[in-house]
């Protein structure tokens, strides 16, 4: 391979076949590029053009999907990730995750945009990639370490303190359905079971430098929208001052926060598990991604009763509520364990702490007992039995085998009715926000392809006041607000729309969804760096484009219509709090559904995309 | 009425009822004209809002509304026109004009952004309204008067020449159904019969004179604007040297120039009576619009064998093409002549030359007689004949009186299978383009409000090639070419509604539709002049709105998804040329027009909006 320019966007895609030991390099035409973008985009793409009907997720067929996006590595905060995607062993469907760190940036600038992973090596490998080559190195000796203990002997071994690294623990070894990919020791490609796939492939990582960054075509509006937010910072203070989760007091009383398995509403100990504690206590700092300025990661440290490394980061707002109010925990030390055990082992700490939660329940339900926990009192609020089950999960010890399949599938194996207990869509355990105070979230978890992502999804409650910066922005772009939390209607289905088409262009881009940046903004770095005619309305064809493509390969895969429905529990007032009284109407979110079909040009009924469509967006 | 500042947009709507002689000056809010913008959009709230179903056109009950936009009057070209609106005599649904002159501007500095006449005069009056103030004026003395002299007397009464007149001629007082409104001698709010409401309602004249040019909010993306059209004439050079009608000897070989009512293809006349042959003969220079460098507008002079006085202008191509070769005419004087007559008496020349193309079919095929006609050999090619029934027409004189009535009723009065020439949708005359060479020109003709309307329409072959201004604009928003004219999939009818959209938003803002502004040049001048925060996907919305507004009205009023129909001409091969063998295959037309209610949010089968569409857009 030679060493190539790393200016503007390349397209330059590294295929890596671990059967045979073959590494590629392949450009990717400039057309492809303008009708997809990056990440997300480019992900679905070739999932859909690449893999046969029913491939087995953790098979050599599936592919392990890194790509980055135009935007990748400009100077500019949120630019440094990397979406990754494949055939999600969790769901059967499409998985994609976006995630922080530097490790994106650094693989722009050895000069990649995008790999993909094909095959599976005969015996544990890793793949260094720099400046522009690429070598799979033996990885036996790092089988079966932590994600720390990785990435140190990989440093150590090839030399450079400043490679960085993308990698499994033992819990994608063990193909865990729900295990994440971690860029470094706390950054997670969560959602999904990438890190299942990945392990699958014996691939326990990939180290990345580069030293070329990549150039603009015009690097002013680059500079522009960083000095832009720079003045605006005002827009995320929260992330600044306490990372994710400054509002889970306000979740509690909104009805937002999932306690005890989404099915009660009252938390008094979240004022000792918040983002604002956090700061009072176990932090001892925040750290950034590659070029950001608002440093939202939290660094914690705890000696007592846990020891919790500070090399892992800390909890973010996800894994406070999943391992935490959503287990019925309030134990702040014991949270910042249970992050740093996840990031460790890499696993999702959504789905671990969902499918814990889940576990709980059904004991406290007599759906499981002693014997089939190994004597663990798996009841709400067992601070120690969900620290032990995250290594029996991550190690598939003991009941730890069953549960690393993921609620759905344990559910079924339990039986007796528990999926009533299992809080997810298509497979995918419920991010930590409530359809019942955010029905439009609701909507977002019932058809986002992925399942029941929050990520790429209307969070109905920041959409309030006229002067919130998203209200102005969705009113600028033609659809004014008011937008009432509790409406399902048709402007809600239609915000949904657009917030979640905006998601697709961030992840598409690829840049950080916590970021401020308007459509408008986007599309101007986005001309500026790739010298393209662009415009919002291209970057929302796009997003169709990709949605559409992302639902044809579910469709392939069997899934349809009837998979994108809530659990059950989201229909039932909680016990308690705000939301007591405030079950969804499923057929208000049905008729939500279908409208959302109809507004993506798909067929009302049973949500395929209408042949026109595809024709109008070019999918062949 | 008080004297009012007329800066930026004030949304000043006077609203004068002739039956009781009441003027009041009203008030629209911003958030009003923020949903509507101006002229077709405030015309169609109004018209949905405030007439009752069944509304007589004729009747009293029937309201003539005049609007301009946010961008009339200011320096900016294209910037001088007015949008005329009403129930249709002709169509029984919406009827939406547009037209040019100076009327426009000078209502605008005259304090007004749009008129509602209601009622009906007990004796001809005309309006009058000058700086803030109006007045309705007796116009006993100027019923029955042609254009000129009416404009002539009117300056002269009042006492100032530089007073602008829309006014009707004859065929408006007789209630011709497709008179049209006259704006000065030579541009016409032609198509839907709005003359004939005017002349119902008595009214024979509006005339305005004002002081106050309207401010921007921020004048400089105004004139940034208007340097870019000066800057860029060659986009707009065919109408700097010839006016319209360019491409009239391209037309033909096309297929595209309709030759003796659409029924045949070769027209080996058509070099007679170009536009290039009207610069090298009969011209004697080019008139504009107000502010508007391209001066567009043909000014000839004829002697012999007729006179045909310049102040009433030139033919515009539409004229050419309707008593020219649509009537199987190529004599050029005839044609300055027929149109003179037209704009004289307020006759839409487009309907006026298909009506006589109508009945010359009809006379050759026996369905009319010498008798029916009062001696008048109603042949393709009779010159005579077709001056003759100008007049006829204008007055109902003989089979005037039925020609008077529109081709599809004269058609149904005259049976015998008739309609089969009556080349109309909805009532409305076609424009004077070809759907067998423009098949989404055809769904436009299907589906437009007005009916078969050219303005707000795809012009297919206008999107051919890679450089060209229009398919780069399309390109821009998402929907990349080619565009091969001879399709009409899904790409195509993308392709039209987003053109729809655009000619919605020119019609609502108010601008001239032969500037070649981009959706974001629009854009950027609206805010400006408007100090608000809009964007192009605002502005699609907004069109969007008003499209399903008219619609709503024509669903009123009795039309259906039956009546989006196209003439079964279209369906046949021509008789000759290159569409001989070419005919349009309904079923397409029919899966299109599907399509096209799929994108609109409209029922596919039955066109009506969806409820929750309405809901979306916030129509109540």
């Amino acid at each position: 391979m030679s060493n190539q320019p790393a200016g503007g966007y390349n397209g330059k895609l590294l295929r890596v076949n671990l059967s045979n030991n073959t590494i590629a390099t392949e450009t990717l035409e400039e057309a492809l590029l303008r009708k997809y973008l990056g990440g997300a985009g480019l992900i679905a793409y070739f999932l859909w053009k690449e893999l046969g009907q029913g491939t087995d997720p953790l098979g050599p067929e599936n592919k392990l999907i890194f790509a980055l996006g135009p935007l990748t590595g400009m100077p500019l905060p949120g630019s440094g990730r990397n979406g990754v995607g494949a055939k999600s062993p969790l769901t059967g469907g499409i998985a994609k995750s976006e995630v922080g760190e530097f490790w994106g940036a650094e693989l722009k600038r050895a000069g990649f945009d995008a790999i993909i992973i094909e095959g599976r090596a005969k015996n544990p490998v890793y793949l260094w990639i720099h400046d522009g080559e690429a070598v799979i190195k033996d990885a036996t000796h790092l089988w079966g370490r932590d994600t720390k203990e990785t990435q140190q002997a990989i440093r150590s071994e090839l030399g450079d303190d400043h490679i960085r690294v993308a990698m499994i623990g033992p819990a994608g070894e063990k193909l865990v359905r729900y295990a994440c990919i971690m860029n470094g020791l706390y950054d997670a490609a969560g959602r999904g079971g990438l890190g299942a796939v990945m392990g699958a492939k014996n691939l326990k990582a990939i180290a990345v430098r580069g030293r070329q960054p990549p150039a603009a075509a015009d690097p002013g509006p680059v500079g522009e929208l960083r000095k832009w937010l720079a003045a605006n910072m005002n827009l995320v203070k929260d992330f600044v001052e306490y990372g994710t989760g400054a509002p889970m007091e306000a979740f509690e009383a909104a009805g937002n926060l999932p306690v005890r398995n989404f099915r009660d509403g009252l938390f008094p100990g979240i004022s000792k598990i918040s983002a604002q504690r956090i700061k009072e206590t176990i932090s001892i700092g925040m750290d950034a991604c590659f070029g950001c300025p608002v440093r939202c990661k939290k660094v914690v440290e705890v000696k007592e009763p846990y020891s919790v490394d500070p090399a892992y980061g800390g909890p973010e707002y996800e894994t406070l509520a999943a391992l935490g109010s959503n287990c019925g925990i309030d134990d702040l030390e014991a949270l910042a364990k249970g992050s740093e055990l996840c990031n460790a082992y890499s696993l999702d700490t959504i789905s671990a702490g969902e499918v814990i939660a889940f576990a709980m329940e059904c004991f406290e339900n007599g759906l499981l007992n002693l014997k089939d926990t190994g004597g663990l009192e798996l009841r709400f609020g067992n601070t120690e039995a969900m620290l032990k089950l995250i290594e029996m999960i991550a190690r598939r010890e003991g009941i730890g085998d069953l549960l690393a399949e993921g609620c759905a599938r344990a559910a079924r194996s339990i039986g007796k009715g528990a999926e009533e207990f299992a809080i997810q869509v298509k497979g995918l355990e419920a991010g930590m926000h409530e359809p019942r105070v955010k029905p439009g979230l609701g909507l977002g978890f019932m058809v986002s392809p992925q399942g029941a992502d929050h990520c790429t999804n209307l969070h109905d409650t920041m959409y309030l006041g006229e002067s919130n910066w998203r209200v102005k922005e969705m009113a600028h772009l033609g659809l004014p607000g008011p937008f009432p939390p509790d409406d399902i209607g048709p402007r809600k289905v239609a915000l949904f729309r657009l917030v979640q088409m905006q998601r697709m262009i961030l992840d598409s881009l690829v840049v950080c969804i916590f970021l401020p940046y308007s459509y408008e903004q986007l599309n101007r770095v986005l001309a500026a760096v790739t010298g393209w005619d662009t415009s919002v309305n291209e970057l929302m064809r796009i997003a169709e484009r990709t949605l559409t493509l992302s639902r044809l390969f579910n469709l392939r895969e069997g899934l349809s219509a009837a998979d994108d429905k809530l659990p059950s529990r989201f229909f039932q007032p909680k016990t308690d709090g705000i939301l007591a009284d405030k079950p969804l109407d499923p057929a208000k979110l049905e008729k939500a559904k279908r409208y959302y079909y109809l507004l993506m040009g798909w067929d009302e009924e049973t949500g395929v995309p209408r042949s026109e469509k595809l024709e109008e967006l070019d999918i062949p």
